[in-house]
């Protein structure tokens, strides 16, 4: 019978906004956390460099980025150079859509999981700003849950990894209220799929007009720097 | 919405016995198949030799090897280099097991479906030889089938990628008939998890002798070269 270490958890980091905010609530909530971030080829380069930042200053235990060749297997704005990332919100699910992400991302966090005997997983998943990713939302995560439990040496010995979703019915401006409560810095995250060398983003993605409304609506200064 | 195309499959080869012959399956029911191989650190490279053999004997239209660098986050004797091989079969699950190995595959797998529009995901497993793994049992696959049924914009339109496992009530002599019986070729496989660099087996570890067994209990003639 492997015993699970309660108070550890392994976090998602993605650099984003929603990432530093999750990793801080599992902070707070008295994990000792282990951040998990992944290169699948993403255009922007600076999108890593914040999730170093958002990572270190978590005082995570150890932070591990693992390089998935995603771009491989194409499908997407974000990872194939032949699709552009538009700048027009549009209906139902965007083109910047990474097939199976969420997915993928939730099987290394829970081999890792499973390796630190971790009680826990977080994810920065939010539905009501989801942007129509399918996997983002509660039936989604309840369905991994189950996998979880199914898949894993200590869930067929009864024990539960468990999969958090604190952001999961926040708006984007409740996020960063949180957040701003646990005092993220949100100066070193960065939400835009076209932000330079420097982080600087682009201002005309839907990414970054979520992030720019969710700070005016949580009254909270913007510390965004643009291009 | 999205059609998905009725006959094709991405096909989990590993070089093994059991997908080789899940490849000759899914090509036997008419689906033009795409191969998926993982190169997850194993101490036997022997093993992905043996999927390139596979995978061209089993003439697929693509064959991707996706690095996963699994070693990074530890947790088996198949990739980390303190744990060694054990040859005694023992109670309960091995510690051959790989932390949440088969949800990774099938993540990847997922993304490459979902690309492709792909109709189906073939996996080899199966749940009466299955060694005590718990991603390897009926359970564990339907839950996976939940998740890709929401996990996907394929999915959320209404159409099911459907994950096929037609080994998984067989016996290791019931799958090795079944794979006689379409002409694969077993000679190319590799089973043993010590194979030397030339795919020749020890004889002595669990599937060894898994293998061994199947082949006198099929009554077909085994054509596994020992070291």
């Amino acid at each position: 019978m492997t015993a699970l270490k309660k108070n550890v958890a392994v976090v998602l980091v993605s650099g984003g906004l929603d990432s530093a905010t999750c990793l801080a609530i599992a902070r707070d909530r008295g994990f000792d956390c282990y951040a998990l971030s992944f290169d699948y080829g993403q255009k922007s380069s600076s999108e890593l460099d914040a999730a170093r930042l958002v990572a270190a200053s978590g005082n995570v235990l150890d932070h591990k980025i693992i390089e998935l060749n995603m771009g491989t297997i194409g499908g997407s704005a974000l990872t194939d150079d032949d699709i552009s990332v538009p700048e027009q919100e549009s209906e139902g699910i965007p083109v910047t859509y990474v097939p199976a992400r969420n997915t993928v991302f939730l099987s290394y966090a829970l081999a890792w999981a499973e390796v630190l005997n971790a009680q826990a997983i977080f994810i920065g998943v939010n539905a009501l700003d989801y942007s129509g990713y399918p996997d983002c939302r509660p039936e989604y995560i309840e369905a991994f849950q189950t996998l979880i439990n199914l898949a894993t040496k200590v869930g067929v010995e009864g024990s539960v990894i468990s999969l958090e979703t604190p952001l999961i019915d926040l708006s984007k401006a409740e996020i960063i209220k949180t957040g701003a409560g646990l005092s993220v810095d949100y100066a070193v995250t960065v939400s835009c799929y076209q932000a330079d060398s420097e982080g600087r983003a682009c201002g005309q993605c839907d990414s970054c007009r979520f992030r720019s409304r969710g700070f005016k609506n949580a009254e909270v200064e913007d510390p965004t720097r643009y291009q």
